[in-house]
């Protein structure tokens, strides 16, 4: 007998807001937060998902919404799931999930996706000090292609993922997290000279009520009070998977996380068609709301098996991830380098975040030569399938990134030539990026040979 | 008529020392460095160069050449070599220079190579707070293939390159080099938070006379006096190209590098048969002698049409490289994250290069359950092809790394599945790799929860 | 605005019979077939479709339903779709219809497939004079694998595509088509030679009033009589496109049709999971229902521009096709090679189907080495994906064709090795196909070196 | 110690007449021909070869040469190589011999090839109706790229190859041959309707004295009278692998070659730097001189154990393949189909020859579209990373065969558009390959769909 087709485990109304769903999201990791539904070994499920903003942003013609938003809602999660084995048992800290990716979409009726970057003062993003406004870009879907009307002249197969998957953290965890966090909310700005060329604030997020949801746990009560306040906010990656954006987690992609609960807990969420490594404009694949077709296993006693805890706890662990074979085949990349020297020509040691800052720069200004405004193309890199390496972090004192572009999703051939950049009236790219004005005091890092 | 076999440029004498090749090497960038030969744009032309050591590193049963290593000799650069016009007018400072890699691979009669880690107090690595102990692994090559006795089990395609190519830098941009390189050596351990996490010591490599070689300038004049001590170190890649360790830049592939000096002045060395994203165990790529086939042509006033400056001087750029078609396809991938954390716990602010160590001691840990040293999968990883992402540097405060390893190059599958590790007699991977001890006093990272 | 979610402008009920559809079906080609829906150039619309044979067969524990299929009904096509232009003027003979395909998968509740061979008497197959019965395998789905319960130890990635696309013909071409094949049905016998290696029967299906469909012409009407009488077969692939059977035209591929008859009406069928270069065992994709979302342009004129006639009439074209960039990666292929020497071993003059039908024997023989039956293998290479080549087409007398095999797609390792090949437990491949007996007379080709 | 170099086994002196070389070459397969050299299993070896018309079709401006070649010569093969295991004990018959490509290339100095298709009555080609006259065109390599001045705007990577690579054949293999070639040469012009279709003449190529070179056997002697009487021909691919044309076999490639005497006498030669899949126009692909580096092992027992003889004798098999992970990645194709209806609109029963012979003619007018002769697109087609596919074998009573070109091959779009094919002054494609009239008087094919 066939097996049955995959069961709608969570179901999303596309017409009710986020706290409206038939099952209730939540948008925090905590271990009290109780499962939604609950799912057996080998059995193929369905979850779907709102954006990550759970409609926050809209299909229009204003870049207001981005401004505005208020991020202490992010990011809307589906689940948890708990997960149990063929007899009803449970998976038990120490096992590991096996995730399976069995098929992934845009939700049937709502086949587009967003890709903007923030204020400067309202969520930012990698090269925020630079470009301090917030910005938006429309993507609209034709089966494995987004097509833009904001960057006109490119067109992608997209590689889509969910940016968040991951399962409940224990008490433990969660305090060792919230730990680490505060202490470099509060003393990074003292210590860290890293801040002064990454601009983003806050630096980290803490657990806060404002905005918070808890799926079944009602507003309202002392247990509410209690779990807002300690749980952690889902923006950084950690040990329980989370937030990885790891680009290339598609269709047949397998992920291994550890359990930390009884039940796993599996959340999901934050669906992209498309990301480029480093998702640099934060708000920065194209967002969409989506739906995951998965099969979950439960390797048991897994977690010492094959994850190797790194830090003081046997909690220290981070997911394995394996990549399916199906991904598009790109055949010429146009690659940008960036060292670990800053705008200001000053030497930082050995700093991939440096290099890798300075890489995107300067293919923003390469391809802005193209009929590009820079925000254009700042909210591309962002989204198309580019791979952001690191090349090599011992050649002190300098690390080496690159970006690596696939010259095919761009309608004119993009490389050098001999005699200047082709001009003419097709390289006229319009209309650009929605945006607004910045309208904060905080200085931006000004490029001083650009005035040259 | 046919174009010509390609013109050797530059012979290398492998029976001869570095110092006695027929046209003289050098180890150092500098202006007045002369080319020791000149071609035509659109020439094809041959460049032999020894490995980076010149030979230092022997094809024996012992890492003790690798403990005792003089670092102040590296890189060995074939070069400079003046590229002229077709009407015999120099490369001139603003244009392009852009080298397409036609051909390349080991010298005839030297098809091996080897991979090292370097003792802590004499080179390091990446991870030589984990690794103090020098090590080492030899690689035979059988055509594109390449394995190792020391570490059994595993055989990969080499996707070969050369580690460094660059131009000359100006005066002007080798005194920026030397201004800002002093500072980080001088005052980077007072500032840099990083430090504490990448133990490579010492912080830069100013110039010094020790081990210097610089080509026709002959030693003992005053003129070797000079130049010796202002010339820049190859280790770091810098604005002029250098060492960049991309690892795709093999057959047919292009470089655009800035010229600033007239003629360009380009010199390349530093062949890898293969190597890993970031080639983490510094002397860390499978590092051969060899040979390019290049064609060289002059885009006239490209810098100021193609590459952006940015920091305060026009002079603040990188260079552009384009990946040809032609690269091993893998199938599948296995994929380790790291997030800012580092071992003892401690958060840090989106680093990429903390969040990339972990991933990298991650991947070490986990694949030394299938019968390995973890000082093998070390070397292993710094010089098969494996890919080093940045997933995500947005998320605060976690950067995610990502480390893909295609599970195509172990004769065993190495995916984590339900039960045990499987072990057998199979698993038992010898021999190891050479190593000696490490005796000096630094104190080394302690991963805590390996001992719970 | 976004652009609408593909309408759906033929829908299938899986729970009614092919002829009790809401939109009628049709199984054959003929200029006066209405069409049941027309559609706008560039409007996203989503055909649904029912297995090429119309659920005659079952997810069961039988081949008997392949033995006795009654094949004068196949293949049930979706459409008639008319075509216009955004000023509501159709597609015109001349024309060139480019169809994108945006997405294509299993119709949701229904995620199998199965892959057959017909009895030699019913249908038969490529290779029917070697395996005369009816057998069966039902794979099923987990996104984008498939696997089967009757071929253990396989599992692979579907490029799923439809068999079928194509435009209506003109009654001119029509007659073409009629009277070409009449005369290889009645006298093909006596000239070809061919004939005496490739044993299916009939040589052609020539129009046949019974298992007729016409969509929205009545039955019993003399229309029906007169169309049903004129109208072709769907089997062969022809000018109109038709049963092109490419597999790798899935997601991102485009079509460029010719139009024959005013309005285009196109139609589509045959969906397959995935196929094999030559779906050698006929009934030899994984065959499903399914669904297609597709954008449909019109090239006004593009057949003269666009598509050569090569023959007798301006109407003997041949469509063209785009494959898009997303693909399964494969790394290693095995390959088996035939020559066109038949099994009696007698020469052919540079015949590819010969040369291609001993390079099908030579793997499964081979393949049947590795615990499967041969029945297994026939099947499989009819519906993995596995590419057949014509590798040299000019070396007198010899053809030589290729089969390339993914060896990924088995969980062992098929290669040769030196000593025997590995024996065991896990290489009994248990169960085997579902089969019936051949109950016919017919002779079978034995291989005479098989019984020394 | 690391292994050695490959050694030299073969050498060539392209100053050198092909009868005047070190070791003398062969052009014939028969058993008696001694080995001129010997290797041991494991070893590196490194083969040399001319061009396999022995330096006959010069680098000049007239296509002369190709118009009067004398066929008989061809290939010159380097070889016989006696194989021997550690202990010195030849490969015998029933063994297979596992030839691993390590790595090959152009012979250094003679960096060009040549595609060129025979005059009709001294060799002709697939289309040697459409296309009687003698055409040439010279290639010039840069590293993996190959350009033709004949055919501008066309670049592309090669995928070198061995045309010809195999053992020699038993007395009882090549009585084997002879006689079924024979039975076609003198009979086949009566029974075979293919030849009506397919053009070139003689069918066969039976033994012939003139013309023939047999290595160390002395022209002159009885013993050279005898085997030259017996000797087959090189042209077809046969149980011995020989000219097998399958483009992909490059670097890391393996073949698995029976072993019919004791040595198993390996031969190879007909150097490709690259060629399409059918290699249409005979003298097809980018013909060079060139290298093989190569490791061999014997599978004692081999043939009974992998290889399944299929005909009426044990010596019935074809040698096995397996492809490397090296290969040009192609982004986007371009398919035209084919089907078994000939120029003539005369329907042929599932006869891929005929349906390819269709794809091709209709990629040439297609093509030809864009600036080029069809005598340009011609040779292209036989020289470029082009697939041929047999799509369907199934569907009476037409063959379905697809070509598919990699789009990335040229310097504009090629595909389809709304409107016109674009022309303008970078469509002429100026100079044409090189030709010769054709002065015979055999019928050509018309198109007469071409004259409407």
């Amino acid at each position: 007998m066939a097996p049955p087709t995959p069961r709608l485990v969570v179901p999303i109304d596309l017409k009710k807001k986020p706290w409206e769903q038939p099952l209730p999201l939540h948008n925090r990791w905590h271990p009290e937060i109780p499962p939604v539904t609950h799912v057996k070994a080998g059995e193929p499920i369905r979850v779907e998902m709102v954006d990550w903003t759970g409609g926050a942003i809209k299909d229009d013609d204003s870049a207001t919404d981005v401004k505005f938003i208020d991020l202490s809602t992010i990011h809307y999660l589906s689940g948890p799931i708990r997960v149990e084995d063929k007899d009803g048992i449970a998976a038990m800290p120490g096992d590991l999930l096996a995730v399976e990716i069995c098929n992934l979409g845009p939700l049937p009726g709502d086949e587009w996706g967003y890709t903007a970057t923030f204020d400067r003062e309202n969520g930012g993003g990698f090269l925020t000090d630079h470009f301090p406004c917030a910005t938006k870009a429309i993507w609209y879907f034709e089966g494995i292609y987004a097509y833009s009307p904001h960057i006109p002249g490119v067109r992608f197969p997209g590689l889509t993922h969910p940016g968040i998957i991951g399962t409940a953290p224990s008490m433990e965890l969660l305090n060792i997290w919230n730990d680490r966090e505060r202490e470099v909310e509060e003393n990074g700005h003292k210590s860290l000279k890293l801040c002064e060329v990454l601009h983003t604030r806050p630096l980290a997020n803490l657990p806060s009520t404002k905005g918070c949801h808890l799926g079944k746990i009602k507003k309202g009560t002392s247990e509410w009070e209690k779990v807002a306040n300690e749980a952690a906010r889902t923006i950084p990656g950690r040990e329980n998977g989370g937030n990885c954006d790891i680009k290339n987690l598609s269709r047949g992609s397998k992920i291994y996380l550890p359990v930390f609960v009884e039940g796993a807990n599996l959340s999901t969420g934050d669906m992209h068609f498309s990301q480029g490594d480093g998702e640099v404009s934060f708000c920065g694949a194209i967002e969409m709301s989506g739906f995951l077709e998965l099969k979950c296993e439960i390797i048991r006693g897994g977690m010492k098996e094959y994850l190797t805890p790194m830090g003081p706890t046997l909690l220290h662990v981070n997911p394995i991830f394996e990549i399916g074979p199906v991904e598009p085949r790109f055949s010429e990349w146009l690659v940008f380098e960036g060292i670990s020297v800053d705008e200001s020509g000053r030497q930082h040691f050995l700093d991939a975040s440096v290099a890798y800052k300075r890489a995107v720069l300067n293919a923003i200004d390469y391809l802005s030569k193209f009929g590009y405004s820079k925000e254009q193309i700042y909210l591309l890199l962002s989204c198309c399938p580019c791979e952001g390496r690191i090349s090599g972090i011992v050649d002190s004192p300098n690390a080496v990134a690159t970006l690596a572009i696939p010259t095919a999703i761009f309608d004119q051939d993009i490389r050098p030539k001999a005699g200047k950049v082709p001009v003419g009236p097709r390289l006229v790219r319009k209309p650009d990026v929605l945006r607004c004005s910045y309208d904060g005091n905080l200085p931006t890092t000004k490029n001083p040979a650009a005035l040259m």
